[in-house]
Protein backbone atom coordinates (compact mmCIF):
# COMPACT_ATOMS: atom_id res chain seq x y z
CA UNK A 1 0.00 0.00 0.00
CA UNK A 2 2.74 2.56 0.55
CA UNK A 3 4.98 3.59 -2.20
CA UNK A 4 8.72 2.41 -1.94
CA UNK A 5 9.97 5.74 -1.44
CA UNK A 6 8.03 5.87 1.71
CA UNK A 7 9.01 2.49 2.93
CA UNK A 8 12.92 3.41 2.15
CA UNK A 9 12.56 6.68 4.82
CA UNK A 10 10.61 4.43 6.97
CA UNK A 11 13.47 2.33 7.27
CA UNK A 12 16.52 4.46 7.17
CA UNK A 13 14.48 6.86 10.05
CA UNK A 14 14.08 3.60 11.89
CA UNK A 15 17.97 3.55 12.03
CA UNK A 16 17.50 6.32 14.54
CA UNK A 17 18.03 5.64 18.66
CA UNK A 18 15.15 4.10 20.08
CA UNK A 19 12.76 4.68 16.75
CA UNK A 20 10.94 1.64 15.86
CA UNK A 21 8.81 1.42 12.56
CA UNK A 22 6.32 2.73 13.82
CA UNK A 23 7.27 5.81 14.92
CA UNK A 24 9.54 5.79 11.82
CA UNK A 25 6.18 5.50 9.85
CA UNK A 26 4.67 8.65 11.88
CA UNK A 27 7.71 11.23 11.05
CA UNK A 28 7.74 9.35 7.91
CA UNK A 29 4.05 10.44 7.25
CA UNK A 30 4.63 13.90 8.78
CA UNK A 31 7.97 14.99 6.64
CA UNK A 32 5.57 13.60 3.38
CA UNK A 33 2.51 15.58 4.03
CA UNK A 34 3.71 18.52 6.25
CA UNK A 35 5.22 21.79 3.88
CA UNK A 36 8.07 20.62 1.42
CA UNK A 37 10.62 22.60 3.32
CA UNK A 38 10.58 20.85 6.00
CA UNK A 39 12.15 17.69 4.71
CA UNK A 40 14.23 19.14 2.00
CA UNK A 41 15.55 21.46 4.92
CA UNK A 42 16.46 18.84 7.33
CA UNK A 43 17.84 16.37 4.39
CA UNK A 44 19.93 18.77 3.31
CA UNK A 45 21.49 19.68 6.63
CA UNK A 46 21.77 15.22 7.14
CA UNK A 47 23.42 14.83 4.04
CA UNK A 48 26.29 17.16 4.57
CA UNK A 49 26.71 16.51 8.34
CA UNK A 50 29.59 14.77 8.26
CA UNK A 51 31.30 16.77 5.82
CA UNK A 52 31.20 19.77 8.51
CA UNK A 53 31.06 18.06 11.63
CA UNK A 54 34.05 16.06 13.10
CA UNK A 55 35.92 15.00 16.03
CA UNK A 56 38.30 17.68 17.91
CA UNK A 57 41.43 17.13 17.17
CA UNK A 58 42.50 17.69 20.80
CA UNK A 59 39.38 16.32 22.91
CA UNK A 60 37.24 14.22 20.94
CA UNK A 61 34.09 16.57 21.35
CA UNK A 62 32.47 18.28 18.23
CA UNK A 63 34.15 20.77 15.79
CA UNK A 64 32.72 22.36 13.34
CA UNK A 65 35.35 22.22 9.77
CA UNK A 66 36.25 25.67 9.12
CA UNK A 67 38.71 26.76 6.43
CA UNK A 68 42.62 27.68 8.23
CA UNK A 69 42.25 25.94 11.45
CA UNK A 70 42.90 23.28 13.48
CA UNK A 71 39.89 21.43 13.76
CA UNK A 72 38.92 22.56 17.44
CA UNK A 73 35.64 22.26 19.61
CA UNK A 74 34.32 25.58 21.08
CA UNK A 75 35.39 24.71 23.92
CA UNK A 76 39.26 23.86 23.07
CA UNK A 77 39.11 27.19 21.38
CA UNK A 78 37.66 29.37 24.33
CA UNK A 79 40.79 30.98 25.93
CA UNK A 80 39.13 31.55 28.91
CA UNK A 81 39.08 28.09 30.22
CA UNK A 82 41.21 26.71 32.89
CA UNK A 83 44.11 24.81 31.05
CA UNK A 84 45.03 23.33 34.99
CA UNK A 85 41.81 21.07 35.25
CA UNK A 86 40.99 18.40 32.82
CA UNK A 87 37.48 16.37 32.68
CA UNK A 88 37.28 12.86 31.19
CA UNK A 89 34.20 11.70 30.03
CA UNK A 90 32.63 8.48 28.03
CA UNK A 91 30.86 10.59 25.70
CA UNK A 92 29.91 13.94 23.95
CA UNK A 93 26.77 13.99 25.57
CA UNK A 94 28.10 13.51 28.68
CA UNK A 95 30.32 16.36 28.09
CA UNK A 96 27.41 18.54 27.26
CA UNK A 97 25.55 17.82 30.29
CA UNK A 98 28.44 18.95 32.36
CA UNK A 99 28.46 22.04 30.48
CA UNK A 100 24.71 22.58 30.91
CA UNK A 101 25.89 22.91 34.67
CA UNK A 102 27.93 24.92 34.34
CA UNK A 103 30.16 24.17 36.87
CA UNK A 104 33.15 22.88 35.21
CA UNK A 105 35.63 25.40 34.17
CA UNK A 106 38.46 23.54 32.74
CA UNK A 107 38.98 21.44 29.31
CA UNK A 108 37.89 18.14 28.51
CA UNK A 109 38.80 14.35 27.09
CA UNK A 110 36.46 12.23 25.60
CA UNK A 111 37.18 8.63 25.74
CA UNK A 112 34.56 7.58 22.99
CA UNK A 113 34.76 4.51 24.86
CA UNK A 114 34.76 2.33 28.18
CA UNK A 115 36.44 -0.20 29.02
CA UNK A 116 34.35 -3.56 28.97
CA UNK A 117 35.64 -6.72 28.67
CA UNK A 118 31.76 -7.89 27.62
CA UNK A 119 32.03 -5.98 24.58
CA UNK A 120 35.94 -6.88 23.76
CA UNK A 121 37.26 -3.22 24.95
CA UNK A 122 40.39 -3.50 26.79
CA UNK A 123 42.87 -0.96 27.51
CA UNK A 124 44.34 -0.42 23.96
CA UNK A 125 41.08 1.11 22.83
CA UNK A 126 41.56 3.80 25.50
CA UNK A 127 43.24 7.08 24.39
CA UNK A 128 45.59 6.53 26.81
CA UNK A 129 49.00 7.85 25.46
CA UNK A 130 46.84 11.32 24.67
CA UNK A 131 45.64 11.12 27.92
CA UNK A 132 49.15 11.33 29.52
CA UNK A 133 50.17 14.26 27.14
CA UNK A 134 48.04 16.19 27.82
CA UNK A 135 48.42 15.90 31.81
CA UNK A 136 51.75 16.48 31.25
CA UNK A 137 51.26 19.93 29.63
CA UNK A 138 50.43 21.58 32.48
CA UNK A 139 47.12 19.78 33.94
CA UNK A 140 47.18 19.96 38.24
CA UNK A 141 43.73 17.73 38.38
CA UNK A 142 41.83 15.36 36.45
CA UNK A 143 38.41 14.97 36.84
CA UNK A 144 37.54 11.03 35.74
CA UNK A 145 34.10 11.30 35.28
CA UNK A 146 32.62 8.23 33.30
CA UNK A 147 29.87 7.09 34.36
CA UNK A 148 28.91 5.48 37.99
CA UNK A 149 28.41 1.65 36.24
CA UNK A 150 30.18 -0.71 36.64
CA UNK A 151 32.78 -0.21 33.20
CA UNK A 152 32.80 3.23 34.30
CA UNK A 153 34.43 2.76 37.33
CA UNK A 154 36.78 0.12 36.14
CA UNK A 155 37.78 2.54 33.64
CA UNK A 156 38.39 5.48 36.21
CA UNK A 157 40.32 2.69 37.76
CA UNK A 158 42.30 2.35 35.00
CA UNK A 159 43.39 5.46 33.83
CA UNK A 160 44.05 7.12 37.57
CA UNK A 161 46.60 4.07 37.30
CA UNK A 162 48.14 5.18 34.44
CA UNK A 163 48.17 8.87 35.38
CA UNK A 164 49.79 7.76 39.15
CA UNK A 165 52.97 8.65 38.32
CA UNK A 166 52.42 12.06 36.92
CA UNK A 167 51.66 13.61 39.96
CA UNK A 168 48.68 14.55 39.06
CA UNK A 169 45.49 15.09 41.74
CA UNK A 170 42.65 12.26 40.48
CA UNK A 171 38.96 13.37 41.40
CA UNK A 172 35.78 11.57 40.61
CA UNK A 173 32.38 12.72 40.32
CA UNK A 174 30.57 12.41 43.68
CA UNK A 175 27.69 9.90 43.72
CA UNK A 176 24.92 10.00 45.48
CA UNK A 177 21.14 10.94 46.32
CA UNK A 178 20.22 13.51 42.98
CA UNK A 179 18.91 16.59 44.25
CA UNK A 180 14.83 16.37 44.17
CA UNK A 181 15.35 12.40 44.74
CA UNK A 182 13.43 10.75 47.43
CA UNK A 183 15.33 8.56 49.87
CA UNK A 184 12.28 6.21 50.03
CA UNK A 185 13.06 4.83 46.23
CA UNK A 186 17.04 5.10 46.07
CA UNK A 187 18.84 2.07 45.41
CA UNK A 188 20.87 0.25 48.27
CA UNK A 189 24.02 0.93 46.35
CA UNK A 190 23.16 4.86 45.29
CA UNK A 191 22.22 4.90 49.44
CA UNK A 192 25.29 3.37 50.49
CA UNK A 193 27.44 5.73 48.08
CA UNK A 194 25.79 8.72 49.65
CA UNK A 195 26.63 7.47 52.57
CA UNK A 196 29.99 6.90 51.89
CA UNK A 197 30.53 10.55 50.43
CA UNK A 198 28.78 12.15 53.24
CA UNK A 199 30.00 15.61 54.36
CA UNK A 200 30.51 17.86 56.95
CA UNK A 201 27.88 20.56 57.53
CA UNK A 202 29.41 23.24 59.11
CA UNK A 203 26.70 25.79 60.35
CA UNK B 1 29.51 24.47 23.73
CA UNK B 2 27.64 22.49 21.01
CA UNK B 3 28.48 23.67 17.13
CA UNK B 4 25.90 25.87 15.23
CA UNK B 5 25.70 23.01 12.77
CA UNK B 6 24.53 20.41 15.05
CA UNK B 7 21.78 23.01 16.77
CA UNK B 8 20.71 23.83 13.25
CA UNK B 9 19.89 20.01 12.79
CA UNK B 10 18.94 19.24 16.72
CA UNK B 11 16.43 22.19 15.48
CA UNK B 12 15.02 21.02 12.45
CA UNK B 13 14.69 17.55 13.63
CA UNK B 14 12.53 18.43 16.81
CA UNK B 15 9.77 20.09 14.25
CA UNK B 16 9.13 15.62 13.60
CA UNK B 17 5.99 14.84 15.81
CA UNK B 18 6.16 14.46 19.17
CA UNK B 19 10.28 15.11 19.07
CA UNK B 20 11.37 17.61 22.37
CA UNK B 21 14.83 19.07 22.01
CA UNK B 22 16.30 16.30 24.18
CA UNK B 23 15.19 13.56 21.44
CA UNK B 24 16.09 15.82 18.57
CA UNK B 25 19.78 16.15 20.59
CA UNK B 26 19.65 12.40 20.49
CA UNK B 27 18.95 11.69 17.72
CA UNK B 28 21.62 14.58 16.60
CA UNK B 29 24.25 12.87 18.47
CA UNK B 30 23.62 9.24 17.17
CA UNK B 31 23.14 10.89 13.56
CA UNK B 32 26.68 12.35 13.81
CA UNK B 33 28.78 9.89 15.54
CA UNK B 34 27.67 6.79 13.85
CA UNK B 35 28.59 5.93 10.45
CA UNK B 36 28.75 8.87 7.59
CA UNK B 37 26.53 6.98 5.38
CA UNK B 38 23.27 6.78 7.75
CA UNK B 39 22.98 10.65 7.56
CA UNK B 40 23.55 11.02 4.26
CA UNK B 41 21.22 8.61 3.09
CA UNK B 42 18.55 9.51 5.09
CA UNK B 43 19.34 12.93 3.77
CA UNK B 44 19.19 12.42 0.12
CA UNK B 45 16.15 10.58 0.51
CA UNK B 46 14.66 13.34 2.50
CA UNK B 47 15.52 15.85 0.48
CA UNK B 48 14.21 14.48 -2.74
CA UNK B 49 11.08 13.07 -0.87
CA UNK B 50 8.39 15.50 -1.78
CA UNK B 51 10.22 15.39 -5.64
CA UNK B 52 9.08 11.78 -6.07
CA UNK B 53 6.18 11.81 -3.83
CA UNK B 54 3.05 13.30 -4.09
CA UNK B 55 -0.85 12.88 -3.50
CA UNK B 56 -2.61 10.31 -5.44
CA UNK B 57 -4.77 11.92 -8.22
CA UNK B 58 -7.17 10.09 -7.39
CA UNK B 59 -7.93 9.18 -3.98
CA UNK B 60 -5.19 11.71 -2.32
CA UNK B 61 -3.31 8.97 -0.41
CA UNK B 62 0.41 8.96 -1.18
CA UNK B 63 1.75 7.94 -4.81
CA UNK B 64 5.21 7.31 -6.36
CA UNK B 65 6.12 10.34 -9.13
CA UNK B 66 6.84 8.20 -12.37
CA UNK B 67 6.80 9.01 -15.94
CA UNK B 68 3.92 8.60 -18.69
CA UNK B 69 1.65 7.50 -15.96
CA UNK B 70 -1.14 9.34 -14.20
CA UNK B 71 -0.06 9.77 -10.55
CA UNK B 72 -2.33 7.27 -8.52
CA UNK B 73 -1.36 5.43 -5.75
CA UNK B 74 -1.23 1.51 -5.47
CA UNK B 75 -4.39 0.73 -4.16
CA UNK B 76 -5.94 2.91 -7.35
CA UNK B 77 -3.75 1.54 -9.45
CA UNK B 78 -4.95 -2.15 -8.49
CA UNK B 79 -7.03 -3.62 -10.93
CA UNK B 80 -8.52 -6.36 -8.01
CA UNK B 81 -10.10 -3.61 -6.06
CA UNK B 82 -13.80 -3.54 -5.77
CA UNK B 83 -15.04 -0.52 -7.30
CA UNK B 84 -18.02 -0.20 -6.02
CA UNK B 85 -17.51 0.00 -2.33
CA UNK B 86 -15.51 3.41 -1.51
CA UNK B 87 -13.87 3.94 2.08
CA UNK B 88 -13.90 7.51 3.05
CA UNK B 89 -11.03 8.49 6.05
CA UNK B 90 -9.84 11.57 6.97
CA UNK B 91 -6.01 10.66 7.11
CA UNK B 92 -3.71 8.74 4.95
CA UNK B 93 -2.31 7.10 7.98
CA UNK B 94 -6.13 6.01 8.63
CA UNK B 95 -6.74 4.48 5.25
CA UNK B 96 -2.91 2.95 6.08
CA UNK B 97 -4.15 1.49 9.42
CA UNK B 98 -7.29 -0.04 7.38
CA UNK B 99 -5.21 -1.59 4.74
CA UNK B 100 -3.60 -3.49 7.47
CA UNK B 101 -6.22 -5.18 8.87
CA UNK B 102 -6.35 -6.13 5.20
CA UNK B 103 -10.65 -6.39 5.62
CA UNK B 104 -11.31 -3.56 2.82
CA UNK B 105 -11.35 -4.78 -0.48
CA UNK B 106 -12.16 -1.20 -1.80
CA UNK B 107 -10.95 1.76 -2.92
CA UNK B 108 -10.44 4.98 -1.31
CA UNK B 109 -10.97 8.93 -0.23
CA UNK B 110 -8.58 10.35 1.68
CA UNK B 111 -10.19 13.74 3.07
CA UNK B 112 -7.57 15.37 4.11
CA UNK B 113 -8.95 16.93 7.03
CA UNK B 114 -12.33 16.98 9.09
CA UNK B 115 -14.62 19.79 9.69
CA UNK B 116 -13.64 21.58 12.74
CA UNK B 117 -15.69 24.93 13.78
CA UNK B 118 -12.29 25.58 16.27
CA UNK B 119 -10.18 25.46 13.67
CA UNK B 120 -11.73 27.14 11.24
CA UNK B 121 -12.51 24.10 9.15
CA UNK B 122 -15.91 24.54 7.50
CA UNK B 123 -17.85 22.37 4.85
CA UNK B 124 -16.35 24.19 1.81
CA UNK B 125 -12.67 22.42 2.51
CA UNK B 126 -13.75 19.07 2.25
CA UNK B 127 -13.97 17.62 -1.12
CA UNK B 128 -17.74 16.90 -1.83
CA UNK B 129 -17.74 17.55 -5.65
CA UNK B 130 -15.08 14.70 -5.98
CA UNK B 131 -16.53 12.47 -3.44
CA UNK B 132 -20.29 13.01 -5.40
CA UNK B 133 -18.61 12.34 -8.79
CA UNK B 134 -16.80 9.28 -7.85
CA UNK B 135 -19.73 8.05 -5.92
CA UNK B 136 -21.47 8.71 -9.54
CA UNK B 137 -19.09 6.38 -11.00
CA UNK B 138 -21.00 3.75 -10.03
CA UNK B 139 -20.27 2.78 -6.07
CA UNK B 140 -22.58 1.16 -4.16
CA UNK B 141 -21.03 1.91 -0.43
CA UNK B 142 -19.91 4.23 1.28
CA UNK B 143 -17.98 3.82 4.57
CA UNK B 144 -17.60 6.36 6.40
CA UNK B 145 -14.69 5.79 8.17
CA UNK B 146 -14.07 9.11 10.02
CA UNK B 147 -13.01 8.70 13.57
CA UNK B 148 -15.14 8.11 16.79
CA UNK B 149 -14.70 11.95 17.35
CA UNK B 150 -16.26 15.23 17.94
CA UNK B 151 -15.04 15.91 14.78
CA UNK B 152 -14.88 12.98 12.79
CA UNK B 153 -18.90 12.16 13.78
CA UNK B 154 -19.92 15.66 12.29
CA UNK B 155 -18.08 15.48 9.32
CA UNK B 156 -19.77 12.14 8.57
CA UNK B 157 -22.97 13.13 8.83
CA UNK B 158 -22.39 16.18 6.59
CA UNK B 159 -21.35 13.93 3.86
CA UNK B 160 -24.16 11.34 4.98
CA UNK B 161 -26.25 13.90 3.98
CA UNK B 162 -24.34 15.50 1.22
CA UNK B 163 -24.91 11.79 -0.57
CA UNK B 164 -28.32 11.10 0.91
CA UNK B 165 -29.79 11.97 -3.09
CA UNK B 166 -27.88 9.14 -4.54
CA UNK B 167 -29.44 6.45 -3.22
CA UNK B 168 -25.68 4.71 -2.21
CA UNK B 169 -26.01 2.49 1.15
CA UNK B 170 -23.94 4.61 3.89
CA UNK B 171 -22.34 3.05 6.66
CA UNK B 172 -19.81 3.77 9.37
CA UNK B 173 -17.42 1.68 10.85
CA UNK B 174 -18.64 0.09 14.37
CA UNK B 175 -17.54 1.59 17.64
CA UNK B 176 -17.11 -0.19 20.84
CA UNK B 177 -14.66 -2.47 22.98
CA UNK B 178 -11.60 -2.48 21.20
CA UNK B 179 -10.07 -6.36 21.14
CA UNK B 180 -8.85 -7.11 23.92
CA UNK B 181 -10.08 -4.65 26.05
CA UNK B 182 -10.90 -4.31 29.25
CA UNK B 183 -14.83 -3.63 29.69
CA UNK B 184 -13.59 -2.69 33.71
CA UNK B 185 -11.10 0.29 31.99
CA UNK B 186 -13.53 0.89 28.91
CA UNK B 187 -15.07 4.78 28.73
CA UNK B 188 -18.86 5.33 29.27
CA UNK B 189 -19.34 6.62 25.77
CA UNK B 190 -17.21 3.32 24.13
CA UNK B 191 -19.47 1.56 26.49
CA UNK B 192 -22.55 3.31 25.31
CA UNK B 193 -21.87 2.71 22.11
CA UNK B 194 -21.03 -1.08 22.25
CA UNK B 195 -24.55 -1.97 24.23
CA UNK B 196 -25.90 0.04 21.31
CA UNK B 197 -24.50 -1.05 18.35
CA UNK B 198 -24.69 -5.01 20.26
CA UNK B 199 -25.14 -7.99 17.48
CA UNK B 200 -27.03 -10.65 17.73
CA UNK B 201 -25.40 -13.94 18.44
CA UNK B 202 -26.33 -17.09 16.14
CA UNK B 203 -24.88 -20.18 18.09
Amino acid sequence: MLPDRIRRVVQRLSRLPGVGEKTALRYAMFLVTADEAIARELGEELMTLHEHVRRCEQCGALAEVRQAERLLCPVCLDPRRDDSLLCVVARVQDMMAIERSQAMPGRYLVLGKLLSPLDGVGPGELPIAELRSRVKAGVKEVILATPPSVDGEATALLLARELSDLGVRLTRLASGVPHGGELEFADQITLGRAIDGRRKLDP
